[in-house]
């Protein structure tokens, strides 16, 4: 099942040994301890600032770190294993772009946010913002999970952080944008851009994959594996970098009650769209996620608790009604092959986000935040900006956004259609053999006998076979 | 195998939409940020009591609330993934579940514990006390596993929560009892209450679902994942909401030594009922918490390092006995189906737990406690109660437990024999292809020529088959 | 497939009713709350040192403490799933081995630490170091997984726990070595331990267990959460008991950063090493992860973002070559048979962390370091030791370790050889069923045409069959 095309012998390790050797050579010149993590920094800062080692940023931002950390790799990672026969490539590939990811963003956000006496500062902060970054990645991931080589994959990151990088310095360094969750620096341009690199990509006989683009029993197990830790951490990723005190407190507090009305909504609306009622596991393990995306921006205003519901409840009725309805129409339409079906968990949860972001900063003002609103909204505080001014800046943002990220995503995509890159062909998509040594073969046979609820999706796990 | 009597597709909807709603408005009209949440009133908190934001109680309280949050959704979602065809039904009834109980005990909770101005305050402390209050619902669904429609858990847990919230009043506020781990108010309560809520629904005929009520093994396998996330958080359970300092630290670590002591008497046992001398994962995956729930009560008081491990030494023993020998009396004479054995791992050790609260309040004195008594027995400490009337109060209180829990179940056990429930019959129970779509058909044949040391279940993990 | 030597019912059951009872003993003997988390004596430190309880060590340990824990339980009990059959062994005899390890640890490593007032003090930091000594443990059972009954597992951790705790009083206490993240005392010392005592138990006819020495599909994915929850968390790990302040923040990156390094070339050397250049879930589960190894040592030092990711990137490449070419030749030429291929993640990246931390630390100097030397060389710091003697320190403290080791294992293992102790034979290696009630039996038969591409390994998931 292997052709010379997708043998990665020569093309992975160049492509890893390449990319981690320039980054490697960028640290050296480029990066060095803040003043949090330096020893002799800290103890100055200690001394100047009268602080003591229980002030370190560390304790204030660590834990929440960790939590977006499982979210990338533990949640983004298992979530993607739905797929019967791709496990491996889903989780493993997500490690290793993540990986790269990680350090090539600390490149890229650093340079962008601004170099001290020529130097990237880094510290729990960066490690953050380098995740965050991150998640964007592995989101068009999701877009083209399943059809494409490891070594498009690291193309893709390698592009993508960088484009991030400028769009996130655009919203929040030019524009004074908030998006403290990222409903649009992450989701609505991870999604966007992964959708344009799969319709440039597009697979016109994709169907010949067909039956192993769909998942088996205990996949969905793992994949909800996935789903529950990225919704339980989700207050803590739209947290992680909001001011510190009753911001952290706050937008933890707001996403968690929006995902929670999120998940009653998309139970009600997967068993009603169901003609017989039955749930689809695809929506609990997607949609009942876009509470936290759609909860993004405004997470950390005062949206209040009956705000986050609302919010939440509404972005799981849209992001049902997106795997029902929508993918199916992208698909035959607009030739976009969405596998997880990002946009409608990222994508328009993402621009909902954005949306209710824009209308909650427009209404900001003293009487609400207090002596918070320099927390939350600087430039309205310092008088730079009317709160009109902000939303308005807010909506602007999702623009800027949205072009960036479809443009990026087009070119990228094409980028990716160089043959050096290794892609496998439309018949043996989703497809683990193709990269990985796999102990178990299967065959594309249909099961005997078996009724397919799934239509398409061939029940195919028989366990011992001739290798295709 | 859908009939009407379990088709979904109006009854969930209809009361996922109209809980949800209800609950939106009732937090519209009642619930506000508290002062370490709320924008304004942080910032006047940090001026009138010359607080820096690093005394926001997101640092003291949320790392623990996090664990307590991972323990409700994968802890007790996954160790209840043991049932070969129901894992779905597990760990999404468990979510959806979770999901509507805690935004409800919000509400319940927030109304027992005392407006202020009129609103219910929440911050994270509310959060985690939420979260408690779900827990017990789960433990309540594990008795009845498998053998309800989701409509039937979402109105078990409007009504549990609400008398979780009395009961819970009535021992903190009113007696002026300590459970600041839920020896009580959690893990006795919720399993009493699940065990009538079962007997109330007793199905006369449900070896015609035998084959089903049992594990296979990748299933004891996920299970495994929900078992070691509780056990490795339970400290964190137990300390959440207990004074800040050295209540917390010392909660945290009595549990973790009851728990280690625990694991050690529970493998012990384990082997030692066997004829053949070999490891029941069920004991494993169970019965090895029990020290968890028996150091609920008295993990914050000075139980002594050695103290907690005799409880949980004792906590494993009574437990495996439980699901060796009990659990099929109860089944037999009382009629009790109790398809986790909630009674051997939440019940007798939560009423362990209780006793042993009673006895080492009891013995509370200013010589070991110091300053700290005020911490932990206020009452003791300001001379409104002496040590032996606090522990008696204690003794009160599992008794008003008790009282409330196995009332309110046979009630609410009634409430959800309603035919508008769309409870499954008895021979499609611990079935997922009921209110799920799944991908995989399993027919309730036997394995040719297998031998089946379970006894009464059969191994049925033929991948095709016609659906039944 | 059970015969009297395996049968665990009596002496399972003793062996851990007599270890645990021995343990009650000497708590109730010798341990007692230290300061932090006695009630009397925390109150009297807060007034005496005028602290808060917000100052209490709990909430600036704790966090970490809960990431090891989650490595001990999870981390290293699921990546050891691998092996098909012998799941249940793996992660349940992790679990109690653990619990076993943590107890036994407290008193060994307090006894060591110096006792206060005859008594040994606990509390987090004593909860972490146990949780450590209970690491190396684990990493000696991957050499002997499945080869061994759970009573020499619990004989091998308590002999190895109490050397443990020696050579760690050496190099820490008499020696002055540093080690925060355990290269030397956990890794190394736990790897060639463990390997030790498999050349002692080396099974000449371990080819009849082959076909079971192997992994499947779903449980390489089972594997992979061990995998991803240890590379996670390893920042928390090697940063668990540093100074507070810079030096765990500073810790937790280095480690980060090495590890992202060491998952590229990890992925660059799988594939490269393979003639069809397939990626090896053997290397992504394990190679990986070399990097936190090998940052141990150094990580707490001022090894610079880029030394990090050099070490790292190093790591990984020593790994794979130690997975494809070295393991094989341990076990043909020097009769160890290990499992896991321990020496190639702990042993080999051990010893190099053992090397970086000693170059890295004769290079200490306060130019580098400011006033932050007196927390990561205190020796250094009050011109006790020069930064070249505390180099040479550190060296002679890896030779102290590889010994005491080495003879260590050898020691133990003809201890393990004892009758008693219940080993399975040559021919039932592997294989749950002979400690644990199984519902599903596999029997050792070929897949039927199946190709194999791990050569002996057999492909055998037949769902029935007698029970061999």
């Amino acid at each position: 099942m292997t052709d010379t095309a997708t043998n990665m012998r020569l093309k992975l390790p160049l492509t890893c040994f390449i990319l981690e050797i320039i980054i490697i050579i960028l640290f050296g010149v480029l990066v060095q301890y803040d003043k949090e993590t330096d020893a002799k920094k800290w103890h100055l800062e200690k001394k100047s600032e009268n602080k003591s080692d229980y002030e370190n940023d560390f304790y204030y931002r660590y834990p929440s770190f960790q939590d977006v950390h499982v979210m990338i790799f533990i949640g983004f990672g298992f979530l993607m294993t739905f797929l019967q026969r791709y496990g491996f490539g889903s989780v493993a590939f997500n490690f290793l772009i993540s990986a790269f990811a990680l350090q090539w963003a600390t490149l890229m956000q650093g340079f962008l946010h601004g170099l001290h006496d020529g130097k990237i500062d880094i510290g729990v902060e960066s490690m953050i913002n380098a995740d965050f970054c991150t998640g964007s990645v592995l989101i068009s991931f999701g877009a083209v999970l399943g059809k494409t080589s490891p070594v498009q994959l690291l193309f893709m990151a390698l592009f993508e952080v960088t484009l991030f990088a400028v769009n996130e310095f655009i919203l929040l360094s030019v524009l004074d944008a908030k998006d403290a969750g990222g409903s649009m620096t992450i989701h609505t341009f991870g999604a966007y851009f992964g959708l344009m690199v799969a319709r440039v990509l597009y697979r016109p006989n994709l169907d010949k994959s067909k039956q192993r683009n769909c998942s088996v029993y205990h996949s969905d197990m793992f994949a909800m594996i996935g789903t529950l830790y990225l919704w339980m951490f989700w207050p803590s990723f739209n947290s992680a970098i909001t001011a510190h005190g009753d911001d952290q407190h706050r937008t933890a507090m707001n996403t968690y009650y929006s995902l929670a009305a999120c998940t009653l909504s998309t139970f009600a609306m997967s068993s009603l769209t169901a003609h017989d009622g039955k749930l689809d596991m695809v929506h609990i393990q997607n949609a009942a996620l876009a509470g936290g995306v759609a909860a993004g921006t405004a997470g950390e205003m005062m949206l209040t608790p009956v705000g986050s519901m609302i919010v939440g409840f509404l972005a799981g009725i849209i992001s049902v009604l997106g795997f029902k309805y929508l993918t199916p129409i992208l698909e035959e339409k607009l030739k976009i092959q969405d596998t997880c079906g990002v946009h409608n968990l990222h994508g328009m949860p993402g621009v909902l986000g954005a949306i209710v972001g824009a209308v909650t900063a427009s209404l900001a003002s003293r009487e609400v935040y207090g002596d918070g609103l320099e927390d939350v909204f600087p430039e309205i505080a310092k008088g730079h900006l009317s709160a009109s001014t902000q939303g308005f800046r807010q909506a602007i943002s999702l623009g800027v956004t949205l072009g960036i990220a479809l443009l990026g995503g087009i070119v990228v995509g094409f980028i990716l259609k160089l043959p050096v890159c290794g892609a496998p062909s439309d018949a043996i998509c989703f497809e683990d053999n193709i990269y990985w040594e796999v102990s178990l073969i299967i065959a594309a046979q249909p099961a005997g006998g078996a009724e397919s609820p799934g239509g398409d999706c061939m029940i195919n796990q028989v366990d011992h076979s001739t290798p295709g």
